[in-house]
């Protein structure tokens, strides 16, 4: 089967790359990292019932399955140039292969990631993608520059990928997510977009970056662990979408915006003086920024109200749901 | 869970090469390529009950893992350098991950690999491992290049990992198998050597070069199909080890070493005339080589018996036994 899925996804993202001097169908690819690019290197796993619902579209864990990783990239200010991609299914499933290999290639095509590489595999369904990016020596974006005294940052809304996973689980909500937007949320859920624009956009500005997977204030918490700083957060500066706010009550949106997973946004700092050269630069990408919050001495994540009174959040990591 | 095992695996191979820019802690790993090399980059997925039995120890699966990423490195005369690991398991079973990163960082420190990525999440036990290799531009490896008149050519034995597999399974067998050597068998299915340092020896002396996988039939015949030439294999001329021989009869040793796969020998082609070449550069590294066979024109293998006629082979590829 191993040749099936490859070929597939190979012939939708052809030509991607000059870069790529040997592609598939060899023991290994040969790639070119040109002179004064440092290498960007992850791997990520989704499994059926942890990372994604059983019922999950072909397409959207192929989507998917890459988009974790590229987000990955774009924290490290990286562009996106490689992928290798192991999926084990239960069964040699020619439809679900078709649409994994549908949802995979459009999110490769529209980043011009090639796929150089592909184990296909009998087991219970998982995907591991290895992402590879480059980026110039002294451009790189990290967690551990952030530093009292910065801003911080994070684009688009937040929360909406925990609303959609809300509405799909069980128990039915009672008299919350009747307003419709359940679309819009659930493509942010399944079809998450990395935020390589964003990425490279930072470069130079941003003085540390994550992309928020397990969460605000978890990702957050990372950032400040690395670079020996804590954050505060204000809760009303939190960005929420509309779609989010007309399924849930406020309570429910500031949790989801706090401690949910999956949004793949990307959380950074940068000093307070380049708000404004931050809010030129995401207003060229057309995608919203919001500031949050700021760095601050000391350990940890603190959440505060308008008053600046600490509010109490109830977690601080997003478990999977499997888990 | 996730810092455990990357942790305790990377505390085992710290300080393993000074081109990790960044290695684990933030979104991904920063790697310098030298000036004048290629990336070699391939993946490759071991599950439960396919590609190892249940109840192969956490030591020879964190080493296989790890080692049929390398033997692919290897087939294309690259320097191992650097990989990434997805690790799925049922349970943080901190007696598994430290079995699995004991037997991962040895073959890792043996051979200079630093680990630079991770992810471990909750799921039915499967490993996925990316290698990264280097490569000088001009002397790669590959399928492509194996010529009519080329002698071929096989490291080590063949049929030891796949006699090793037929000891461990149900029916016992009869009247074979009571010679010993099974200890001897038994390593070469579960922590095969990756042939990297004859991947090295064979830059520009090898037309080709493939490893042995999925069987020497199946492996030669991706050679030949990609050569675009076909392979007379002499049946006499196949390196069965002395271990192999005291379980099984002249049958089956023949069988094991023609469609056997998880040798993870290297088969190469190079021209009959660098045969003495050959020889001396596998004396230097201490392994055996045995010249099986020639190129010739057409397409497909043929195995060949003392008196030049064709052997009939039952089965030209090697299917994992959960498959």
């Amino acid at each position: 089967m191993e040749f099936d899925l490859i070929d597939i996804i190979r012939a939708r993202t052809q030509g991607a790359r000059k870069d790529v001097a040997l592609g598939i169908g060899d023991d290994a690819a040969l790639l070119d990292v040109p002179p004064g690019k440092r290498l960007v290197a992850c791997t990520d796993t989704l499994v059926e019932g942890v990372h994604f619902l059983r019922g999950t579209t072909a397409g959207d864990v192929g989507w998917k399955a890459l988009a974790v990783n590229l987000s990955d990239l774009a924290a490290m200010g990286a562009e996106p140039a490689w992928a290798l991609l192991a999926l084990t299914l239960p069964d040699a499933d020619a439809r679900f292969v078709e649409g994994f290999a549908g949802g995979f290639a459009e999110l490769a095509r529209a980043h011009g990631v090639a796929l150089v590489g592909g184990d296909t595999t009998q087991g219970p369904l998982a995907v591991t993608v290895t992402a590879l990016g480059l980026v110039p020596r002294d451009a790189v974006l990290t967690r551990a520059g952030a530093h009292v005294g910065d801003a911080v940052f994070v684009t688009g809304t937040l929360g909406d990928a925990a609303g959609a996973l809300r509405l799909s689980l069980p128990p039915p909500l009672a008299g919350e997510g009747a307003a419709g937007g359940w679309g819009l949320l659930r493509q942010r859920l399944h079809r998450p977009e990395p935020r390589l624009a964003a990425g490279l956009a930072l470069r130079g500005i941003a003085s540390a970056c994550i992309d928020v997977s397990d969460g605000l204030l978890a990702d957050l918490g990372h950032v400040c662990a690395a670079s020996g700083v804590a954050a505060e957060i204000d809760a009303g500066a939190l960005p929420v979408s509309g779609h989010l706010r007309a399924a849930f009550n406020a309570d429910a949106c500031r949790g989801f915006a706090l401690a949910g997973g999956d949004d793949y946004e990307l959380c950074f700092t940068a000093l307070q003086e380049r708000t404004a050269e931050v809010e030129t630069a995401f207003a060229q990408l057309g995608l919203r920024v919001a500031r949050i919050g700021r760095i601050v001495a000391g350990a940890g994540v603190r959440v505060l109200d308008a008053d600046g009174a600490v509010v109490d959040t109830p977690h601080a990591g997003w478990e999977h749901f499997g888990q």
